[in-house]
């Protein structure tokens, strides 16, 4: 059988994240099937001897594994604010998985594994990724390290929607569930944003149907893709504060100059450069995709009463989003927090005022931080310590 | 000297649209200069003997000067529900003026124009077009008619700009102003993504630097701007009330197939479409350009009160805004409306609760129209009945 094993992935500097290959092929959730599935994660702290004080993270579209640095890795990780010892998701308590989703470039399994049969990455060939898969990797990967619960299983963004394809899953695994700025279901301004989102990098020649060569894709449009989302991840009151109209220097002045004129145009430019170097293009389509096809009601036969009704077992639950979040609408955590009550779970709703939009559980520490570190705090009540 | 001449433009089926073509040459805003100047608009109703009774009308970026049906043009204009006999724009009473923009396709001096020199059309050897060159236009066509102030200067968006820096330009014009889901400078969110959707389009290797042959241009950047444009003119419970979660037949289901999922997404392609297949590209970068330029402030070395200064001499000012509009927020019409009183003017300032966003002065008829109703009614006070 395979087992998990500590390995730096081959296309990554990720140190810190193991590879998971599971000993089956994984049947995907809208029907296709990886031969040979990897799942990559990062692992902090330490499991208990009781195996009951995992705490089990699903990311955003883009990052990797690496949520917090370690000795292994110290580089600082995508939410480095929040975890680590002492932090609100404590180290010193939690076993803290952080799972790559199935789909993305950062290790697991996705359109840049290599196809055996070719000796080239599957591209488009790759079949089409769920966040039902994504939600599958981490309970593959509980399964390969034995553990049965999880004390938390929590994410913010798409691991929000993740967190809630898990629960309706595999119930009874999660004890509690922590779900940040995430949604039931994309509403169609989402979806309208992601759709052309992808259609600017299809029409990139560069992406030649799916088949470019490595480190030859569709850089401009992913720039460009990248762009439209970081204009979307924050409100119009932190680009207010942030930039105003401040100029960059004057360009030539000439008529065709067409140039950034204002610091916010040179700030999206640096994002969505960064952006571009580092995530390959059929992965953001295919992750992008799975956040629209998404709907929970789908575990409910069409009703998101029946969807939620999974979640009985589960004793506390944490909603936290922003009011100024125009992706994920505050209304959208609202919907979330009310069925939960409704299915009789313990639910705890922050409608936080951070100006930060999509993105304020990255930055708006004073707010999320203690909400957090509260809500652990009563789940790990009565955990073993470390074993 | 030149006067006034009903032509139907070579361009397009305008045929009530007239040209003013003027005597000088026309030096603009930003310092480049238009040697054989002309300005396309429309007129609807009759000039009254006192000439006292026009309502002059700027457009937002993308419409031409046809407001509304005429005779001579019978097909709808951009704002056909709003204007003429017994309407809310009253034709019956006042002489409408409706002004194409310098730097679009519909008749006025623009990228299409061509250059007397080579024969071909100008492209972005045009100079850069302000809107103060675009309230200018009006102020033409006003001079070669002989019409030494008007009624009322109106305009919707970008016309909503127009309309002040047309105030600011020449005190004492304008009697009456109304401001239309406008602004005194577009807020960082704005600018974001009108810097976007013209970087989309310059992406396009048919922009090919602004040289394209004309009916060869950048289309798909251009449909993907607009989309983008589209998708930001709305709001939220806009989408969701009309498209929600609806789906489109099927497509093939193939995981490469990234063609539309959803009702929403086949929305805009139409409208993405529509556009690409009528506006010019290097007309739609000048005027998105310029509505990113465009400070008010600048007319008063900087300070906003000392701009709005200028505007002592009107007698009644509309300001109209929607509360869901994401581009010119309510807190820029609430701006407006603040500054206007500050300078002594009498405001009349709604912010509605349309769902429409942007858009609602074209769709929310039930709040607009008799909001603009009942403005026009006391503006229309006093004035001669038609000449």
């Amino acid at each position: 059988m395979a087992v998990a094993r500590t390995s730096p992935t081959a296309a990554h500097d990720l140190p810190a994240t193991r590879l998971a290959l599971l000993d089956e092929p994984l049947r995907l959730y809208r029907g296709g099937v990886i031969e040979h599935p990897v799942i990559a994660y990062e692992a902090l702290g330490t499991l208990n001897a009781a195996r009951d004080n995992t705490l089990l993270l699903f990311t955003g579209l883009s990052p990797s594994a690496h949520a917090a640095s370690s000795p292994a890795d110290p580089k600082p990780g995508w939410w480095e604010s929040m975890i680590g010892a002492g932090k609100p998701i404590d180290t010193d308590r939690f076993y803290v998985l952080c799972i790559n989703s199935i789909g993305s470039p950062y290790g697991s399994s996705s359109p840049t594994s290599i196809d055996p049969r070719t000796g080239r990455p599957f591209g488009i060939a790759f079949p089409e990724v769920s966040l039902e898969d994504v939600a599958r990797g981490g309970y593959e990967v509980l399964r390969q390290l034995g553990i049965r619960t999880v004390a938390c299983a929590a994410g913010p963004s798409m691991g929000g929607m993740t967190v809630l394809a898990f629960a309706a899953q595999f119930p009874g695994v999660a004890r509690n569930i922590m779900s940040i700025s995430g949604a039931t279901a994309a509403n169609p301004f989402a979806i309208s944003l992601r759709s052309l989102q992808r259609e600017i990098v299809r029409n990139d020649p560069a992406w030649r149907g799916g088949n470019y060569e490595r480190g030859r894709g569709p850089r401009g449009g992913m720039r460009m893709a990248r762009k439209l989302g970081t204009i979307t991840y924050r409100s119009h009151e932190e680009w207010d504060q942030r930039f105003g109209r401040r100029r960059v220097p004057e360009t030539t002045g000439q008529p065709g100059d067409f140039r950034a004129q204002f610091e916010v145009e040179s700030y999206l430019e640096h994002q969505g450069q960064r952006f571009a170097d580092v995530f390959d293009a059929n992965c953001y389509l295919y992750l992008s995709r799975a956040m629209d096809q998404f709907d929970l009601a789908e575990h409910g036969a069409g009703s998101l009463d029946a969807a939620f009704a999974k979640f009985s077992g589960v004793q506390r639950t944490l909603v936290l989003g922003a009011q100024t979040d125009m992706l994920y609408t505050i209304d959208q955590q609202t919907l979330i927090a009310e069925h939960l009550r409704k299915a009789g779970v313990d639910v705890e709703f922050h409608a936080f005022p951070s100006p930060q939009g999509h993105d304020a559980f990255l930055v708006d520490n004073a707010r999320f931080e203690p909400a957090i570190a509260n809500f652990l705090a009563k789940v790990g009540e009565g955990l073993g310590v470390r074993g």
